[in-house]
């Protein structure tokens, strides 16, 4: 630190990405990367876009906004693209929160939440999540500012139906919902057709899962018009040409190829629910998971020592410091050699 | 704007980037970007990079640190590569002014410095440049906060020597002096060999345009390391993964190919001083530039109408509204080609 950082940051605690370790000697199941390569399309396209990249990116992302909302089955000016769900995510803490309108999410979530609202200086309040992992719909009830949920949830997995997260967008008539969909396209309902019904919804995906495209950086957020003319006046006030013109363009290519999306997600999800059955009858306790990854721990050996001895065998999965979750690591779901893999190792870890 | 937006964002007035007509119809000189492809190898790069975009990008962009490194002649552990040199900029803004902390800077340079100072909700001065658009050092003397200094300028094209900006840098030892080095690599001085001297220094640099990589947005910082530790306290708050896959790589491959950088340097300074003699012969008044683009008036026909003339004609080139210069036009230097395009053009212009 330098003596002139501001005061306003002395106490920043940034977010810390899971490890990328430089060689390849791991299973490397700590950060929710799809086992898939992106879709040729997207790599021919981004390609392409290489040839030109003298030329700035369009600002306004013309092409993959109209591409985006027909998937989406709204209209382009309802969509978004960002440099990762991460952007739009700031965005909104940038746009609807401030000193009298806080954010509010639960206890355990995706991690960058409490950092958003330290970056931007606005008050953020914590909900616990009940014992069971699920949110309590009584603690999102009549805030004003911003209420963040993901859903499903990270790091526990967990999804709520799209009947649920509609009673909550209507009990917070006065905040704007953020309902952030990384993983939705692992099992889960969007909310997608709720923004035409509600003003105060944006609904968040990303390109970095199903879509294979995390080294891309690509995400968008879904809303009314209403709340995209505030979030597109953050983004030309912030960072006008987001997205770059090889993002861009993957996003398109990988857009023209929904089957191969598709097919990728149900191959997740087998070989979730294969992982989900064997670790289950090893002994663990796996958390209902709606996404590409399980959260798991063990009755008897604490997560800290799972965590170290699978990364001693080679395997890289998430562990997390913070109290109520210690027990439990998060397990991305990869190719099902990579599971067998991993359940080989927490079967010698359970004794087994 | 939606009911929802914060009032700290009522007044925004976010950046408008320059036109980017969806059709080829023009000879674009209007945003400053290279009339030459990117590198192959820049290219080629990225191509290969597209193949495992499953995978997150390196947060710590630890192979193009190097490579910057190298070619500034500092250590990895002094530079930060970003999201366009807007992003290190922003970052600047976030770390180093807060209310008691302002940004300082030239009533006339790049228009994104205010729009950074409101959306990080901190004051800014604005130093009226003198009559010939040339910093009086005078009014950049014991400042504290952020003193931001685009040099050369934009979007006058004139430079100051190192030896000018380093008594600027002298003069503030409370205020952080960034130093926007955008256009340096058409015949200005760097003070990137002043980050050992000065603990306030910060140097920023961009591939947009000498490197023909606008469309990949890609900039870096250059500052000793306790500023770094401050800028990198942001980065990881806001954006981790800053820099994608595909951009990074195709930075490390216009890294590998300076000499093709340089060629085509010299021949955007060749075809500049040929347009600024043209220019001149036919009655035009040409600031003195050191960068990629002339900035040119008429002494009897305005600014609007010259811009507007040329656009009929097939040339966008860009005119601001604002007072002080109302009267000039920025036309980018491209390719002799389009020089002689613009040069007839504004033949027509001037009656001759």
């Amino acid at each position: 630190m330098s003596r002139f950082l501001s005061a306003r940051r002395a106490t920043l605690a940034p977010y810390t990405p899971g490890e990328q370790p430089k060689d390849a000697r791991y299973i490397k199941l700590n950060t929710n990367e799809s086992p898939f390569p992106p879709s040729e399309q997207a790599r021919r396209y981004a390609a392409e876009a290489a040839a030109t990249l003298n030329l700035y990116s369009d600002p306004e992302c013309t092409t993959l906004r109209e591409k985006l909302a027909a998937i989406c089955g709204v209209e382009p000016g309802e969509v978004l693209p960002t440099n990762g769900s991460d952007e739009i995510l700031n965005f909104a803490f940038m746009a609807f929160c401030d000193d009298t309108h806080p954010a509010v999410f639960a206890d355990i979530t995706y991690g960058f939440y409490p950092v958003f609202a330290q970056i931007n200086n606005v008050p953020m309040i914590e909900k616990p999540l009940r014992d069971d992992f699920t949110i309590d719909p009584a603690d999102y009830v009549g805030h004003k500012g911003l209420v963040v949920i993901a859903n499903p949830n990270a790091p526990t997995g967990i999804a709520k139906t799209r009947d649920e997260m509609e009673a909550i967008i209507r009990a917070n008539p006065e905040a704007v919902v953020v309902v952030d969909e990384a993983y939705v396209d692992f099992g889960a309902e969007s909310c997608v057709p709720l923004i035409h019904k509600y003003g105060n919804l944006l609904v968040t995906q990303t390109f970095s899962k199903s879509r294979s495209m995390a080294g891309a950086r690509l995400g968008w957020g879904i809303a009314c018009k209403e709340l995209m003319a505030d979030l597109n006046a953050v983004k030309y006030a912030t960072n006008p040409y987001n997205v770059n013109a090889m993002t861009m363009a993957a996003g398109i290519g990988a857009l023209a190829d929904e089957s191969y999306t598709r097919e990728n997600c149900r191959t997740i999800m087998e070989n979730r629910e294969w992982t989900r059955q064997q670790l289950t009858a090893l002994g663990y306790e796996v958390l209902p998971s709606k996404t590409n990854f399980l959260f798991v721990k063990h009755p008897t050996v604490s997560g800290e020592e799972i965590y170290t001895n699978l990364r001693k065998k080679g395997i890289l999965v998430r562990h997390f410091t913070k109290e109520r979750i210690r027990d439990y690591n998060r397990i991305t779901v990869g190719s099902i050699e990579q599971m067998r893999a991993v359940v080989a190792a927490l079967g010698e870890e359970a004794g087994a």
